[in-house]
């Protein structure tokens, strides 16, 4: 088992140098941190994830959680983590003082949940999971249910969940029909089946809270019509004991990776018993679940990232210790071999790794940096890192979850055979990755939102605010000499965007949705290293800027490190785009006009 | 588990309209068959996936082998599986008659464990091993060799391998270490370590015969003193009995997947009674085993696509069936919901794996017709044909081994989290497919073999062939109307392929070899898209033909699909290029400059 599974060095980078997130400090709501707390909070993390993660890693894959007489095992070790997680404030930590939070910026609660995922993505899932259902009570439940479940849930011994998917729905939220009848007792009785629902039922905890989506009787069709409910698989009956809420676990998933999580499938009021308790108002479920919706979005492309840095960090330890053939130029068999690392081709696959990894770790700083921003600002400005928010979520999940899947799998293309056998983690982490895609909406569900929703709302403001940004980063690097031609890149980048992005328009005005929307998954891939170039070209203004002031020495090889990613990612991914422009482009509705008879043979 | 594996129609397509391997006949070598014979070798291999391989395709992957007491026990059915291919024939089915083979053009046998591979890719390596040993003993091995072993072979009784691969050497051959000292007797002593050896112990036969690496005493240092040595597990003694010949299975790997075929690693001469008989002349072992690594090579381009082939039916079976969401335009949630194929994002899904799988069987088939013809023709002909397969082999073996990872991931995904889940096909195929870039030589290794010695081989003359085949297609394709705009595509692209390629040989004289091949990984990704454009190009071609001589009105779903998939090509897939173009051209050295300590931090 490798030792490393993510860079101190580069958390601190990011962290100080690069977004500066001290400087929210200067915000009252933030005030009691530093850079000395976040630092703090960043070594603890690590320590976590090595103690008590990290060592589960292998065992939690081979010992994967069965459903048994109605109830889902799992690892005895998941205990220990939702209690351990629940002891060191980390359900939560970026709550309100008052809702039993330690008010830290979601950029460093981010950073944290990422070394949980490198460490061990199946077992930080639990406390994530909890996070974000208690985020919903927190943010959109009553007094009573804050002060019902937020305790139990933020110490780990509830475990918190969200409920969307059904059988017949899939990924068409439009279609829920699980039912959800008034009653006079102030909840609302639930009959319904949800399926693919992460850490539904285990019994490291003893509770299981779900929020979940239903349909109040006679509201409207489609997501208009959906509300939001808190439904525990255990209610709290008037004497504090728990009592069985008739929800059953009526099957658990046999899955290629991420088998540390259960994922469940449950039926909700087989003996019409299954009471559930509405959060805010009825029919509005949609967006409130639209907060813990974005957070795990975030959450998945932060897992695949994590993913893909544990991957990254094995295989460079062993491009580093395994001998192997020699220099091209060398024809001397009778030479020393050297180690994989004096190979150009196993270069190429590190960088790559490197420059996903660390690309997309950036990006989703950026967002996190958003998101807190937004907390404590007001009005116009506010407004605007809602926006910017808003538009990279889709960008965040997709980028790391479809690139992560190549990134894992050019490390375990650095081992060889041995990436493909079980002794090392690769494998494992090229099955857990793949699930990133899929879930918490898929990268064609992001591509719809990416072009179909977020480019357009308000007139296209988001797409504008973003191209301010990048364009201020670009006029900064262009006063740099050695960063010129990458600003310029990026320039011409952005000017491919604008223009891509215009023909689209004119597709929607002229050809309607259909026509708009075929190839958004592809425009999502454009964009997105466009995004990842904009974060490269950030991060080495940063290193190149250090290297000139000369003020960390012993960081040298780390900002040339950074540099060389840097010219990795222009030379090398940014002239993707070039081809996808084209397809979008020059697509001629291929997918929209095809009869499916001609799939037939 | 889903019923289709492969097409049949496109089988045939290709045998009859694309290659018309029936003019073959002409040939006195094949003269025995004809069509029929052709089709009905097809139809039994039909047969034979359906019946004997597929019903097991899952079950030989939850039941792996397993090493016990030095014995290697696979499934029971391998055993099975191995009597019935040699009764069936189909083990050295291209063997000349004198050698106990059916003198089947290649394409055929070629198209037959193309099917074998898509039903169940672990249960056809057994034969298609063993038909690779037993061809190197039908080519390079003594009367009595082929005496002693051919038959047991092509029976199916005993098992053939190739052993190259050493602890310390892993891919580079040079560094082969284990040691066959010369006895008066005739046979060589041999002493070592062999690991990654597929199919080199199971208890589905009764001796294992392998086709061996090592070295002989006092040979030259590197590849050119290697020779090639007979090792079966078991010797046969005078009186014909079976008598152990000191080859030990020292460890089985435990692998992702391909896990109905035992991969082992072997130890030699433990109590220094390993007896090996030499094949050829000595030293020049690297050289004949080529022989059965190009067919290797081949096999696992071959299996890749069988495997895409699998994954790509199951995924278009599910999208025709699965209900999901609305068309982009309907806002109306109450229409009912419609199949996945009708979403123009499922589609681009379908088109792209079904691009990749006729694709590459069309190159693979491509390769196997330039074999045959280069056993029939004599003098420049049979050179031309010669080059023409060396130089494509690695595009073959790599193209479909890439790509069909990314083929195999589009399926799954098409399932959503479904794809993701034991009780499909999709996430075994996903993890049987990872295994293709690496055996056989690495994509790495076969884009240093295209660009550092096919390319340059013989003042690049096989290069030049090439562009000849291909400018021959576009010539005939510019004279239909509606295929000129891909053939003038296919043209831009192939002087692309020039301008780089002219460019990468001024680096080689320039700045030597380790700047040449950096980024030969990346050339043959280019090179590959290229290929498979042509090979696109010329099944449309046939099929436009077909459609506008209206020969055969029942299969025009099937020819227009060919077009429906030719466009998708060229307006996804071959504009890919472009930027591969930029990176080969205007990389600056990043990978061969940078020191390892770049990669601290």
């Amino acid at each position: 088992m490798a030792e490393k599974f993510v860079s101190e060095t580069n958390l601190k980078f990011l962290i100080h140098d690069v977004f500066d997130v001290g400087s929210l400090t200067r915000y009252p709501y933030y005030g009691d941190h530093n850079d000395e707390v976040f630092d703090m909070v960043i070594d603890t993390a690590l320590k976590v994830g090595e103690d008590l993660l990290h060592p589960y890693f292998e065992e939690m894959d081979r010992r994967q959680p069965e459903l048994l007489d109605g109830r889902v095992k799992v690892h005895p070790h998941v205990k220990t983590i939702m209690r351990e997680f629940g002891a060191g404030g980390w359900i939560g930590a970026d709550f309100p003082y008052e809702a039993g939070g330690q008010q830290l910026p979601l950029t460093i609660m981010l950073l944290s949940e990422f070394i949980f995922d490198a460490a061990n993505y199946s077992a930080a899932v639990y406390a994530s999971l909890t996070s974000g259902a208690a985020g919903l009570i927190e943010s959109f439940g009553t007094e009573e249910m804050k002060e019902t479940y937020l305790p139990l849930m933020m110490s780990g011994e509830w475990q918190g969940t969200m409920a969307l998917t059904e059988p017949q729905a899939g990924s068409s939220l439009a279609d829920t029909v699980t039912s959800a009848e008034p009653t006079d007792e102030g909840y609302y009785k639930l009959r319904g089946q949800k399926i693919f629902i992460s850490a539904a039922d285990h019994d490291g905890v003893e509770n299981i809270i779900h929020l979940l989506l239903a349909k109040i009787k006679g509201a409207p069709a489609g997501v208009r019509g959906i509300s939001l409910f808190v439904v525990p698989r255990e209610r709290i009956t008037g004497d504090g004991s728990l009592e069985f809420n008739d929800v059953h676990s009526a099957g658990i998933y046999h899955k290629m990776g991420y088998r540390g999580s259960p994922i469940v499938q449950l039926s909700l009021g087989e003996e019409n018993d299954c009471r559930g308790w509405l959060v805010g108002e009825p029919n509005r479920g949609l967006a409130y679940m639209f907060q813990m919706m974005n957070g795990a979005r975030i959450g998945v492309g932060l897992g695949a990232t994590g993913i893909a840095s544990a991957a990254y960090y094995a295989s460079l330890q062993y491009s580093k210790e395994r001998q192997q053939g020699r220099r091209l130029s060398n024809k001397d068999p009778e030479s020393p071999q050297v180690r994989l690392i004096e190979h150009s081709d196993i270069r190429r696959m590190l960088l790559f790794q490197r420059a996903v990894v660390e690309g997309s770790l950036s990006l989703l700083v950026q967002c996190a940096y958003y998101h807190d921003m937004e907390r404590l600002t007001e009005g116009e400005e506010k407004e605007k890192y809602a926006l910017l928010l808003d538009l990279l979520t889709p960008v965040a999940k997709s980028y790391p979850a479809e690139m992560g899947i190549l990134s894992v799998s050019a490390g375990l293309q650095c081992l060889g055979g041995y990436g493909y056998c079980e002794e090392f983690p690769l494998e494992q982490n090229y099955r857990d990755m793949r699930i990133h895609p899929i879930h918490e909406g898929t990268t064609g569900i992001q591509g719809m939102d990416l072009l179909g929703r977020k480019m357009v709302m308000k007139d296209g403001k988001a797409g504008e605010l973003y191209l301010r940004e990048v364009t201020a980063l670009i006029d900064e690097a262009l006063t740099v000499d050695s960063l010129a031609k990458y600003a310029r890149s990026l320039e011409d980048a952005l000017e491919l965007l604008q223009t891509v992005t215009a023909k689209l328009m004119d597709v929607a005005a002229n050809k309607g949705r259909d026509y708009f929307l075929a190839d958004a998954t592809v425009y999502l891939e454009f964009f997105g290293i466009i995004a990842i170039a904009w974060q490269w070209l950030k991060q080495a203004l940063v290193a190149q800027k250090a290297l000139d002031e000369g003020s960390a020495p012993e960081k040298s090889d780390f900002y040339l490190g950074k540099l060389a990613v840097c010219a990795y990612f222009f030379g090398y991914e940014l002239p993707k785009i070039s081809g996808l422009a084209t397809v979008l482009t020059e697509a001629e509705g291929l997918t929209v006009e095809m009869t499916e008879t001609l799939f037939d043979d």
